[in-house]
């Protein structure tokens, strides 16, 4: 059996959901609500020691981390395969999870932080947004976080955000443009299940022209993974109104401005 | 034919060579100097495009990132295995790739520049540092670096170095009680590979105590891993008496305010 612990709209969660919608599989849901602090419960940190979710449990035992949660679903769910069998692409699947973890998780949050959790911070009880900062005792977690709610989209946070969001994008378009149609070759794999909810974030915030207009493979790349069924299963669908329209809403606020510090970025960094 | 475009005291280059000494393989070096910028040669930069070392090229093919090349490497060469066969213990390895990615590295880059290659980039001409700094254009290097080379240990980076080698220590401590002897459990892996070259170089700065005293089953495992042919050939084999006395008497300058820094860390974030 199969239970994922989750939180309806987080990238990592949705990550996995994806991979489980492509394998075919059902699974039980059990909501970690983030903004209630539920992920720092002793019973949900006996599970992730991290107080991050997801966490799948798989008869009984936990697997935490979306990447290697992905990656464990490919091993014991060997059917459809999401993981290329030759080495070559497996190693070119792997540098985007790679990438997630180097700069595109941390980018979405602040983005997320920047544009609308923001709001959400601010009507914690006080003693609940400290306990959200000191988390597990992350400083990295805990500046980011502070300085996303204190100073938004025009935190250092967010000008390293929007560098590893313009690096992403540039890595796929030229490795489409070197063998597509997916992110990792000929077959759909986890690399694509990595972007994916980044990308669709991105969307959901307004922000995604940004990065993807001259960047023709990219946008193809977009259509055709959103046209894929797990897209509406495990992505859109399970929004409500409510959630879209709040992203929408708040990004379309932060959208010049990050287009200006995109801009900043591109001058201070011309090599990239 | 497997060629290593590699920097001798690199631990993602020693990462590597632990790798292909296990395997018992053979392999040609090309050394890339990076205190003359040469990974950001044209050429270089075509087989890798961040500018880091190592590169595997495996018969004309470049692979990046280390510990995506071991996890190759392990594919390409399958005997004897350094990946267990169980889903579980795998996902298990896998969390030292993403403990590597997600602050074991940048902490081994600020403490050892904070200790020596601080006086290092002392002694460059000034544009040469300026391109160290530009690198290929990521602005969270770029800031590490000049922190680590304008505040030493005093930088607030090397406060998150500090904390993210708590945490992986004190993981590699609960993870050994819950099962070893090894980091993934009962077999040698690549999860010992990733985190031995940190634990060296550690080691060579004199700052190993700080976090192994009182964690009697990391310090067996380090013993162990010590004694494994592959540490003296990949580790400290090929470093000279030079390297190893730069490494000792630069790091023991600095063991005080890191134990310092430890006990603020663990003052600050108590339930970590």
């Amino acid at each position: 059996m199969l239970t994922l612990y989750q939180f309806n709209n987080s990238v990592c969660s949705q990550k996995v959901r994806i991979a489980l919608c492509e394998k075919g599989l059902e699974w039980e849901t059990r909501e970690v609500n983030l903004f209630k602090s539920e992920q720092y419960d002793p019973d949900y940190l006996a599970l992730n020691p991290k107080g991050v979710v997801p966490t799948l449990v798989h008869d009984g035992r936990p697997v935490i981390e979306s990447t290697l949660i992905c990656e464990y679903l490919d091993d014991a769910f060997p059917d459809p395969g999401l993981v290329p069998r030759d080495a070559h692409a497996k190693a070119r699947m792997r540098l985007w999870s790679k990438a997630v973890d180097e700069g595109l998780h941390d980018g979405v949050t602040v983005l997320s932080f920047s544009a609308m959790f923001r709001e959400r911070m601010r009507a914690m009880p006080a003693a609940e947004r400290e306990r959200r900062y000191k988390n597990v005792g992350d400083p990295v977690r805990s500046d980011r976080h502070k300085s996303a709610y204190e100073q938004g989209i025009e935190a250092p946070h967010a000008f390293r955000a929007i560098a590893a969001y313009e690096k992403a994008f540039k890595n796929a378009e030229d490795g489409l443009a070197a063998g597509g149609p997916w992110l990792a070759g000929e077959g759909f794999s986890l690399a694509d299940i990595n972007l994916m909810p980044y990308a669709a974030r991105l969307e959901n915030l307004t922000l995604l022209d940004v990065w993807i207009d001259g960047r023709p493979r990219t946008r193809d790349w977009w259509d055709r993974a959103k046209a894929r069924p797990s897209f509406e299963a495990a992505l859109n669908g399970p929004l409500s109104e409510e959630e879209l329209a709040e992203m929408s809403g708040s990004g379309a606020k932060i959208r010049q401005r990050v287009s200006e510090i995109r801009a900043d970025y591109l001058a201070q960094f011309p090599a990239a």
